[in-house]
């Protein structure tokens, strides 16, 4: 029968109902992920730099001049940005209503110059760069004072809200921290209070322990579907020791996570045939506090299933796969091309 | 350029984006509803009762047998129910994880015996049935104790994640009052603290003064383009006069209810080429407090758009349509088969 969950994070809870389960390949009602347009019109493809707004960043030979090909990892603003870094932060309040003017980051990271190559056909050292290339990114924005929080997400996929299938990724930077960040500070700190440590430190020792829950480890990370997951095959990416500021990893950890980051996206594209799905990077927002019991993360999303109106009505999710179900899936697919 | 825009009954932000907002038909990329399955098969058509579980609740004449054709409007369980009415409420939490068993009403309200025939097509006294039924349910199902909240929705398409055509709505009454829920109330009673009112009631004072965001109203019901919507096109109907109970509305005012809701559904039908939507009944929880405070409402969201990494990872929507656009639009909107 289902069950209600408690996500300890968030606060928010699921019904886990298994009886509407599916098996990996049956979620056919979803759109497979699909590689559209093509290198000649691609904006995100070497040798049309010129479709794209001015690169902030790039990594790219020393000699070759900006805005050129020969890059590896290149970062241009949004063309269409929903926030603009030139716009004057403004705060206005009435009695009823709240507005912030559209201030803010929102950048592009085009994670390959090849129009074809997914994360999951990278090179190790190619899926480095990436997470090398948020780090600077970060480190940059981060400067900026009025900057509350950052959130980098890859929409992969139609479903997941992907307008361009070049592998990229996203930045943006906000004024205001999302209330959700708000209320999952307020649900660490409370635990951090009353047990004195970081909850996220605490669920990986005792996952690892149960080991029910458990998609993949390597020596710095560990990946686990979470026990109130809220889409089927929901994994979560954790930094085994305490580090709350994923711009603080070491450089030597860049590896392990690609490493895992690499392996969990290829178990998901093997095990679900390819689905469409999000990669969200969470990280403590800019505040005084938190370092004791904010632990970053990484959570992949595929898109499954359709929400419906309980969902949009009370943020209740229904999963029809049990979590330790999907990490055994995932825990004994191999990767295939 | 855009703004934030916070909801002042979630506490959540929205960012409104108008540079990448769109005529109402060329929200191209959404699939329309479609009415799939036929009569012959359909568990929801008259003559088909026998395919659904048996009905806990119908109109019918007074000679009919139940399960049989003649009904009007048909209540049942959910075959394939997400809750069960049978499971033991059994809650259990451990250090890191609480649970509690599915036990709740997964009811399903078919409003017509026809296949074919949407909320649009219906006469005002078939309307008027289905409000009627919805009271009728939760006056019954309120008297168990255990449910703590009741959430009634109609999931329209398979966008709005629909998996069968004919027209129906759920009821799912649960043991719990949903976070976000508990959250809205907290915002209701602070502004009801400070200012000795119901911030609904302020909030539609407000916008029948500055008429920007009215779509329509009646003596009764006032249907608005919120402020923060999260979603273009989306529109509340709220009673103008205070009542906190949906199922304490008085049987004449049912008859402005359903006159404004269909006439919502044939704008939005008509304006954005009959898109899917989701139509929640937001209800006060069954607890002591909030009758002064809060204020029931039902909201109908059209997918028109897809949500991505933002809003997966930080609940902050980006609504590429103005509600003030939105309101102009659907307000001379005429219905047109």
């Amino acid at each position: 029968m289902s069950e209600f969950r408690k996500n300890p994070v968030s606060g928010n809870w699921v019904i886990v109902a298994p009886e509407r389960n599916l098996r990996p390949h049956d979620f056919a009602q979803r759109k497979k992920f699909q590689n559209l347009g093509s290198p000649e019109t691609c904006p995100f493809c070497a040798g049309n730099e010129n479709l794209t707004p001015p690169e902030v960043f790039a990594l790219r030979p020393s000699h070759s001049p900006a805005n050129t090909p020969g890059w590896e990892i290149r970062v241009v603003p949004n063309k269409f940005p929903i926030l603009d870094k030139k716009e004057e932060l403004i705060k206005g309040k009435t009695l009823f209503f709240e507005r912030i003017s559209g201030f803010g980051f929102h950048e592009v990271i085009i994670e390959t110059p090849e129009h074809f190559k997914t994360v999951t056909r990278m090179s190790l050292d190619e899926v480095c760069k990436i997470f090398f290339t948020y780090l600077e990114r970060i480190k940059h924005i981060k400067t900026d004072e009025r900057i509350k929080y950052i959130t980098i997400f890859k929409n992969h996929g139609e479903e997941a809200g992907a307008s361009i299938s070049h592998s990229h990724s996203q930045l943006m930077a906000l004024p205001i921290i999302p209330p959700d960040k708000v209320q999952e500070m307020k649900n660490l700190r409370n635990y951090y209070t009353v047990r004195g440590k970081c909850l996220l430190c605490e669920i990986i020792k005792e996952e690892l322990k149960k080991d029910k829950r458990i998609v993949e480890k390597n020596e710095k990370f560990v990946a686990i579907a979470p026990y109130a997951s809220k889409f089927p095959y929901e994994v979560w990416i954790i930094p085994i020791n305490h580090q709350s500021d994923f711009y603080e990893i070491k450089e030597g950890d860049i590896k392990s996570l690609a490493e895992i980051y690499r392996s969990i996206l290829r178990k998901i594209e093997t095990a679900l045939d390819n689905p469409c799905f999000n990669m969200i990077l969470h990280m403590r927002p800019f505040a005084k506090d938190g370092q004791e019991y904010f632990h970053w993360y990484i959570q992949v999303l595929p898109h499954l299933t359709r929400l419906a109106g309980l969902e949009w009505g009370s943020n209740i999710f229904v999963n029809i796969t049990p979590p330790e179900k999907a990490a055994e899936i995932l825990r004994r697919t191999q990767w295939r091309e």
